[in-house]
């Protein structure tokens, strides 16, 4: 999409936008305020703007008079740029021009997922599974080796290829596939792990299919499952999917679906339902591909602890339960017939080893698809989601930890809070003045609720605007009615009832502040814990690797203004998206990744939180914004003393 | 049993025999001819005798007068031996003394399998599955390890197994038997066939149930499926079952099998049914052995390549059809339950390999069972059944082939052939100056036909009498009425109406006897053309193993006069009962069969006999009584020679 350049007057400011972006939204990004109540749904009327060059499009609005219409007003969540504009801000939704550059621009992480080429050149793109084209004598009166043995000596004679395993439905196809073009087949390979390994043969096919040969990546989410069919050959995401993990209706987080397992047939239940799910995702992405399931020879699959022991229907009664072990690290190649996948019989399912408990195969699937394995910088890992899982190292070391950070980034213990979906508040600005809002919601409609990255954003702006304090309190003498006392707790009123789609006030309260910060010191104080466990501290780190849905959305100022991130460059902040369906999607398309997972599982020293000991005073001292001392964030602290100067 | 002396006068013929014998078993074991119709079932009265000294004990008879009894005189089927005794054969049934000895005693293959405890002192007692007994230490707060990892780690440090497998069903039972009794569990495991591989954990149990570990051994027969339930600790037999194979239904050899496994679902019928009769046979062992069948840990097979196909759903379509391929030469270790095996899902079942399409795994597990394979002596091994299969060489080398010897032996293409079951004529002999018969049944009872044993001794005894000639045509100058034309064929009345079950004559007649040549010359010129393929003869073999049913009932001097063994001095001879149950024991008993029996299939050379050229010649010159060229038979030819002259 081409860009236009949107400046707004007065301030006189100036950002490039995509062609078609509304104006509020490109104001939000250049970090200017707009009061507006309703999330971009054009009901408050409050974001009104005067064109005064350039073009742009949209509907009247009841809010706008044909008078004023003529004179250039319009709202400006409404209105898109479709050239190079000039936008005035009225005088009474704009503020003095000169604290405007008090907000910075929004900042998210760089996104950077390892290309299909870069792993090319590095010479890992082998995949686990390869397809062979072999034209094989067929057997005469002087010859008449067993088809399978015809086979293996041929591979071992024309294509050096040693120590084969045929499994029995192989053997099973073998007879009328091999006559089907007079000995003329394509056989489907899967490398072992250890050199010493043997070779398997999991498929033949009559004829030539090796440009088809495709595998399933999935990353099992606790609430969503995701897939990806990847063309073998070239390395190409040929579809993508996701579905909600219909185990949520047997629970909303590990521990409830742990509980629902323990019941009798719950186990069996849930394997069945996510299986079901994963099903549905696979069927979308063949179709979507249009790609023939019998040319899909592998499914890799990656999941948390808990998800990855009820996909395989192991029982997971001890995760919940100090000392909180697992039922196992390593889980063997597995037919996917044999879980229920919808897949055809020759499918071998590859699973993601796990840490612990609470470090499982969706982490390890991130540090094996982010490169982190490989890296020599020290690298900070972050997953988060309702916990946020932390990993620290390099290709030398590593150490990781599971946070209890809640489920407050998703949401949970959040008045208001609901999971990134239409009508959520993703992003929010003050008039540093009257304190009045302006609010963008996912959609473009009025406002449900509040997700994960909203809350940081709101959080960390009320925090830079003085309107709440270190400790997460409101300012008492701030005259504004969008502070007020409910129920004896202080609240600040996001958006007026009449501008929600559920007929109450929205509102952040003191409570939810101090989730917000529990979760992020828990973060915060976890990793700091894993650092000092080896000696070292946040400058040290190199880069920092964000991961899960939540990630992307994150502004990275914002996270670091609250304490959820250390003060570090942004540039050093890498957003890998689902690292664990990127981990799923590498170890399918580079068999190294299979042969070093175990090592590096091995290697990952985790760290029960609960049970070292310098974890708990590194806790309390993060409960504060951004943390108890505030040194460690020299920038933020610096800017904090700029903004209270004025 | 103890033994006690009968002497048969006038003849003073003297040998030991099991106290409780019938004095007609004893004679035809003598060598003694009495004239008998009924095979011994009392109904003829032909075989009169008289006590002259010693106790005897049966029934009083229609047959004999009261005043007769007092004689001593007795139905000799239906009198037994208590003390030594002494017979007098009287003179309406008895030839001159001197003719007596023109006959030797039967004698049968010295019968031999490896005990278990040479094969322990032969340090060949390494089970393929081992249990072994742990006590680990559960886990704490310091130490969450993975159960899975904690056993790994345990065997690893405690018991020095590396290399290390678990299965997801047996993850799946870990967690909560580790903590049935505190952690210490007995595991199963399968030993790898290359000392390279992975040892495979298959089962783990709370505490110590190392004292219970077993396997099933199996012989899936064309006709009969046999099962032994074998003690891995001590490597007893502790029950053993046949069942007929209830595929027989649809075919009684393996090519009408392979037909109606072409039709459509005849595969998975004919699967189904044969699993069904081994689950019988399973039940049979289990319940007589009084096992628990979570304490079975392993099932091996063996049969020929059909059966191995069926049993495994392979397509046995080419095996029929030239060239004759078979779909597999190895087959890897199957999980037994998903044969259909009523065994525990824990359990591997291991198949024995094939050579050919008809020389198949039954015929490797003898060649492992017997020993064979261990050998430095030049060994012919032949299975006879309806294929003869016959392997000839040692621990260096072997060659093989399928002789199409048809199912005479079996009892097929004889008028009134049978199998060896209750009435079948198992033992003949004949006054060579009334050519009266004397007939021997199995049970004792009267004939309904004759098995392959009966055939062969009934064919030799014909012929060394002169009865028939080298042709194996009637001297049809005889003065006898039991030679007769019937329907332009001539033949011998063995058992006229009145004395069979049957209400018909049984006979044996120039058509049955040429079948017999046939099949016996296939044998013999097979044995031969292999020979000499490698450059050798029947002077240079040291030792035959006889195997099959049938072996053990085989007079070996009548199958030398009849041409169908090469003759040997009758101590070389070795009969192994069924070698293929023998070897499946063997294999599970002793791993080193399994590490061995890959390179012995592959050193195994098969030879299509059909596409040998020496074979034909050799065939024909084999189709005469004992062959073409009797300077073969040395010792043959001088007593026939001796014969003739009187």
């Amino acid at each position: 999409m081409s860009s236009v350049q949107i400046t707004f007057l007065p301030a006189n400011m100036s950002i490039p936008v995509p062609r078609g972006e509304s104006i509020l939204r490109a104001a939000m990004a250049a970090g200017v305020h707009i009061n507006a109540s309703c999330g971009g749904e054009g009901v408050c009327g409050k974001c009104r703007v005067i064109i005064e060059e350039g073009s742009v499009e949209g509907e009247p609005s009841e809010r706008i008079s044909a008078e004023e219409r003529v004179k250039g007003y319009r709202l400006a969540c409404k209105t898109f740029v479709r050239t190079d504009v000039k936008v005035r801000i009225p005088v009474e939704s704009v503020i003095d021009a000169s604290v405007l550059r008090r907000k910075s621009p929004r900042r998210t992480a760089t996104v950077h997922q390892i290309g299909f080429e870069e792993i090319k050149q590095q010479g890992l793109f082998v995949p686990a599974v390869e397809k062979v084209y072999l034209e094989m004598t067929p057997p005469n009166t002087q010859d008449h080796l067993p088809d399978v043995t015809r086979l293996v000596n041929h591979l071992r004679v024309e294509k050096n290829e040693h120590g084969m395993e045929v499994e029995l439905p192989v053997i099973r196809k073998i007879p009328s596939v091999f006559r089907e073009q007079d000995f003329k087949v394509t056989v489907t390979l899967v490398r072992p792990v250890r050199s010493s390994g043997k070779t398997q043969i999991i498929n033949v096919q009559a004829g030539d299919t090796t440009a088809h040969n495709y595998a399933v990546a999935m990353d099992i989410g606790t609430t969503t499952v995701y897939g990806q069919l990847v063309d073998l050959g070239c390395g190409r995401v040929m579809a993508e999917h996701g579905e909600f993990n219909a185990q949520i209706s047997y629970g909303e987080d590990v521990i409830t679906r742990i509980m629902h397992a323990e019941k009798p047939g719950g186990l069996n239940t849930l394997q069945q339902v996510v299986i079901g799910t994963a099903n549905k995702v696979i069927e979308a992405i063949v179709q979507e591909s249009g790609v023939s399931r019998e040319n899909i020879s592998l499914i890799t699959l990656a999941g948390n602890t808990t998800m990855t022991q009820l996909l395989l229907a192991v029982e997971p009664r001890y995760i919940r339960r100090s000392p909180y072990v697992p039922a196992a690290s390593i889980y063997p190649p597995i037919r996917a017939t044999d879980l229920g996948f919808a897949l055809d019989a020759h499918v071998t399912a590859l699973v993601y080893p796990q840490v612990s408990s609470y470090v499982g195969g969706d982490i390890v699937a991130g540090v094996m698809g982010s490169g982190m394995y490989r890296t020599e910088k020290l690298t900070l890992f972050m997953d988060i989601g309702t916990n946020a899982e932390v990993v620290i190292g390099n290709k030398d070391w590593m150490a990781c930890a599971a946070c209890s950070a809640g489920p407050a980034f998703e949401g949970g213990g959040i008045q208001f809070g609901m999971r990134a979906a239409k009508g959520a508040i993703e992003d929010f600005s003050i008039n540093p003045e009257s304190f009045e809002p302006m609010l963008m919601t996912i959609g473009n409609v009025r406002p449900k609720g509040i997700c994960g990255s909203g809350l940081i954003v709101i959080v960390a702006t009320l925090f830079e605007n003085g309107v709440i304090n270190h400790q997460g309190k409101f300012n008492r003498d701030l005259a504004t009615p969008r502070i007020r006392e409910n129920n004896n707790v202080y609240e600040y009123v996001l958006a007026h009832r009449e501008a929600t789609q559920i007929d109450r006030d929205i509102t952040i309260n003191e409570i939810d502040i101090d989730n917000l910060i529990r979760a992020k010191g828990a973060i915060y104080s976890g990793c700091m814990t894993l650092l000092s466990e080896v000696g070292m501290s946040f400058d040290d780190v190199e880069q920092i690797i964000l991961a899960g849905g939540f990630g992307s959305f994150v502004d990275l100022e914002r996270a670091m203004i609250i304490g959820m991130l250390p003060e570090v460059a942004p540039e050093k902040v890498i957003y890998v998206g689902n690292s664990s369906l990127l981990g799923a999607r590498m170890s399918a398309l580079t068999n190294s990744i299979r042969q070093q997972v175990v090592g590096v599982t091995n290697m990952m020293t985790n760290f029960e939180l609960s049970e070292t000991p310098s974890y708990y005073d590194n806790y309390v001292a993060a409960l504060f914004l951004p943390h108890t001392d505030v040194g460690r964030f020299p920038r933020i602290k610096a800017r904090l003393e700029e903004l209270r100067r004025r």
